[in-house]
């Protein structure tokens, strides 16, 4: 069997989700070629470690030698967001397929390079907007394609985080523009807008609102990845917290809106997404990610309601990999799913979406919010 | 229009809740007959105020007023159940219409009496399981009928409530056997055998368990309607607190559950209905007295799943007569919807269901309960 | 026991719900006043009929009748939007208390004439904002009042209605500007708004969007209240079908949305209010108008979640005067709620909220809605 | 770092779940051993290309070999039930670690030879009772040992599958007492008995009914796993397709009650599981895995109600391991979290449960269930 080996950048959270990802495909997909653990990269010397732990054959400090070892086949950044960009030029000039996490970078102009290089390489490339890997919301797709909605009229998008409710929490890197590019809108508002695209379609224009609530808090003494401990003295928010956007959509009526926050209390990781069209509706929410609730006007009036779909079915999206009917799977495994298409797509020389080209239309429209929330007009989307 | 005048026997309760099924009934239906309050009795002082407030032309402390008071048409029993049989029996000996509440009597033998007295003098009757009255169970009959539900497997009624739980609550007289006639499973079960026997069909044996958790409580010093206040003495239960019934259907596989109990700390009034059969599924949960959860397997295989039916459509079950889709009922308004049904069968000189007889079959299936919990053996239910 | 007169104007879905709420008041409160139904007034030949149903004493065909009789002592306006105006003035005029429905008036001259006319003749005056009588509502008040969710991040209202998905729907009053004064803003954000006032506090300035999906639909042939009949010629809306409006609190950080639509398909009537704070967070939804969803942080950390609480305690607001804990109450009870507190505050010659201040203060937020829409501006809420 | 060398026999549905969890532990757990995927045997040629696509080092069709290796230190055994008995004691006659899926075996006597072997071995031992790494089960149990329910009153465990509500499903194995040993009180009944022991305690008699509704079904013509096509020829099935139980629990006034079927149409694999007890109560469903249901009368009164607890935060079980807070896992993932557990009893040379003894105890109670079914008896659990 024909292999490929992996280059994969970063160690931390989207590190170990990728790595799970290369792990496992094989034992649910029959990837029909074989997916090597080749190199993990990172400038810590904690890689040693996890490059033992998770199974890496090999590890090295300087992402060059990544980009320069010729077995290797596939660049994987998983790296902090200031570096995606040189990482996947360099990769792409390269010859290399690159996947590569969101955002795809801290500069819209940097983001448009980066779509050039890949496209100029002729290389397979993605970005991971990794919900377009949820069964539900690939069903979702999947009935707004078959009409099960007809014409769309609203899209709500809700994504509520809740670790910055406490004062005390310190000023992360994800608080810090330098490091992090955006705010919330950056973080979690991608996600919806990746998804408001896969299933309504393009965005014509946007107006936003953005705001910090507490603009200081302690700048960390230890900062680890998704550890972070206060320190005594304190720092500047320069990051919104918390994001409000009306979307208009390309030639269609639909009214949308996004709503983003990491202050919504009670909330852990809800991404809860409401479609309401002239035939049907769909409510998806991540807390909940094996399900979909369905309603369908073209049932008998005396039993319409909205159906709590458990997808997991061999008839749902990925699921017939998985497990039998009604055995759940899990946030890491949309990971699997990822990885499993990725690879699909190089071992058969084809275009894989979300692609570069999605994630630089995402930050076309997260820097028009931005636009937006400074200038307090609608803006269009432009690219 | 025609006048109908009622006697109404209690006015703790129940007598609050027929009140306000015949105070509201000509707001929701048109009965085409007047329903006047005409007497309410009972032999406490306090009836005289609750008659003023409740809007009762006449009160009386003698039972015996309302038989004997040639212009009250209906004799509607609110009172202890001990007095049931009594009063039941006189007043259809004296030509009247009888409502009942449940259980029909404290013993079989007066139940039977009962019936007969009615069948005798062929006056309408009926017994208060008001749940038949329920818009979602009445939904769930109707998808029955309709075969949507197919054969049978599976039934599972699970009542409980939560007011024992707390080992200090005094030995009120639900809890005590002279005057109750039964514990939890005649009080909750009462209504889940007859759901059964409306939703399923009749019952062929039983096998019984029942049990007192805490045996002694503080005899009330205080003690009216359903308030109870302990004194320092304590007192033996003589009624059990559980009860945990197997059930086998006359003519059918369906395999049967009932469960109730008033120590289900967490649910103050949860009566969790769930039937599987070979072609769908209902759920009912009267914390949840408007919805109605239906899975159906003619939906296509993507999309099936447990649909959540707001009961309230113009196309259910009674709720074209109250308000706009999605605007729900109340626990309450099941005695409007109850009043309705009886007073339209006087007005139609026809019968209603529930009637003493199915109240009659109840506590026959009380008794065997009973009696297989004493033996510890399967019994048969004959009447 | 001393009388109250009530003479009610209007006999259509409102006119069944206050008169639903006048008839069973007493059932459930002691008023310790007795509340007659004397007078009902409507220019429809239907009244009659609906005055013996509902058991009013009296009917009339001019409402001068109901201003001019001495005997009757509160006004109940739930007449079309557009004679509010004119009854209210004449009503406070000859010092009658007035309960208006919503919403106040047509333009925001007339319903400011209306607060200066009940304010000069100093009576009760109360507008028919009846979700303040939601119990779970004012339970999610009382929680706000006791700092149970500490300051407030978000507010978001999002009312959904159903029954303009069908294209066919006529052109009814609510479409059309001249009868309904406003569109789906003024009938169901209206509700929203007064609830985010009730919750959360004044409004400092607003962003709104509308749009009308359907521009065209059949004008009825028919028209009764609630009911319409879809004739063979096309007419306009003038009226927004949806609404999404961004809210900015005055003194406040919480970032506001407040969205309505009645192409909600779906949801026949959800009004679905999540507020999140910095030491809990709610969440509310009329299709389950009997739970609080509540989030406290001061839960010990392995056990916080959502608690559902069915709000039917003794300890809730208005519950202890309906059933044993547990059972439900419905839509058309906080009708009964809301003439109790109207009743009351009559009684002991007080005041009572929400008043027509508040109805005006309400339309002065609609009419910077709709002057927002038209400019594309944020607009500074004054009064 | 040390190595362990596993030999898997079995390659089907539950030699891939074991094959994920030792796939996986090393990207989520530091077990400080290195697990080596060694061998992989099935008597089945497609072991070969199941053992490349998942990662086995060697492969074999004999599962003798895998005893017979000195250099495997572990045998997990996911083969038919038929053979568990010969290989667990062969294996632990070599002085093998055994891992053994359930039910331990098709007899009593059986199961009760290998647990001597095991204990007369001293080897760790294990059973595939995998619901106890459920995070939010082991959360339950945290919660019942911290006192936080109280004594408990009931016990509720409802499994529903639904694959045989249709007719036409052929006479698979696990329809065969043959093959299957047991019904589905042995496949479904074994996980609720276990998780009943694991959250109240003992055994001390149950009462069981068991019934087969459909009795002829098509003999497969294919047949491989999960997989069965139907063949032209009926057979009988002779195990149970649904079972009720009732349960007495050792020393405790706990009512307990064990349901389980495979025609719960509706219900892929719903295992519901409810405890009320003094204090509180707690709700799991296997269809939302990663929630809890929990409800504490230590609440303040007017917000008591369930709570649903998301349970992936770092304070609860084994969840630290995986994402961020609100990030799911999924069913696999028990496997992982499970053969963590075992490697680490290895590792530190200590017992592991649910061990053999277990297993046993569990299948004393699936044979007394039988009996009970037969004689219509209770019968005492004695082991």
């Amino acid at each position: 069997m024909k292999k490929l080996n992996i280059g994969l950048i970063g160690h931390k959270f989207m590190g170990k989700a990728h790595t799970h990802g290369y792990t496992d495909v094989s034992v649910f997909f029959k990837p029909e070629i074989e997916v090597v653990k080749h190199t993990i990269c990172s400038n810590e010397q904690s890689v040693k470690d996890v490059a033992e732990q998770w199974g890496w054959k090999n590890t090295t400090f300087d992402w060059h030698d990544v980009i320069d070892n010729p077995d290797i086949d596939v660049v994987d950044i998983a790296a902090p967001s200031i570096i995606h960009a040189e990482i996947s030029i360099a990769a792409a000039n390269s010859g290399k397929h690159v996947f590569c996490e969101k955002p795809l970078a801290l500069t819209l102009s940097d983001a448009k390079a980066m779509v050039d290089a890949v496209q100029d390489a002729d290389v397979v490339n993605m970005i991971g907007f990794n919900y377009r890997r949820v069964p539900a919301l690939a069903l979702a797709r999947r009935l707004i394609d078959d009409g099960e909605i007809g014409e769309i009229f609203h899209f709500r998008g809700i994504y509520q985080q809740s670790w910055l409710s406490d004062k005390g929490f310190p000023l992360a890197w994800r608080l810090r523009k330098m490091d992090a590019g955006y705010g919330s809108h950056g973080d979690l508002g991608a996600h919806v807008i990746d998804i408001a695209r896969y299933l309504v379609g393009e965005f014509e224009s946007i107006s936003c609102i953005q705001q910090t609530f507490y603009k200081q808090r302690p700048i960390p003494k230890i900062e680890d990845g998704l550890v972070a401990v206060a320190g005594d003295e304190m720092g500047t928010v320069d990051v919104d917290d918390t994001s409000q956007m009306l979307v208009k959509f390309a030639g269609k009526k639909t009214s949308g809106y996004i709503e983003v926050t990491r202050y919504g209390t009670g909330h852990r990781n809800q991404n809860r997404i409401e479609i309401n069209g002239s035939k049907g509706a769909i409510v998806f929410d991540m807390e909940k990610m094996n399900e979909l609730e369905f309603y369908t006007t073209s049932d008998k009036p005396h039993v319409q309601g909205f159906r709590r779909i458990q997808v997991g079915e061999a008839d749902h999206p990925y699921t017939a990999n998985w497990w039998p009917a009604g055995h759940i799977i899990g946030y890491g495994d949309t990971f699997v799913n990822q990885v499993y298409d990725f690879i699909s797509a190089i071992r058969d020389n084809k275009k894989v979406k979300p692609d570069f080209k999605d994630g630089y239309i995402c930050q076309v429209i997260l820097d028009a919010a931005q636009n937006s929330a400074e200038t307090g007009k609608w803006v269009e989307i432009k690219y």
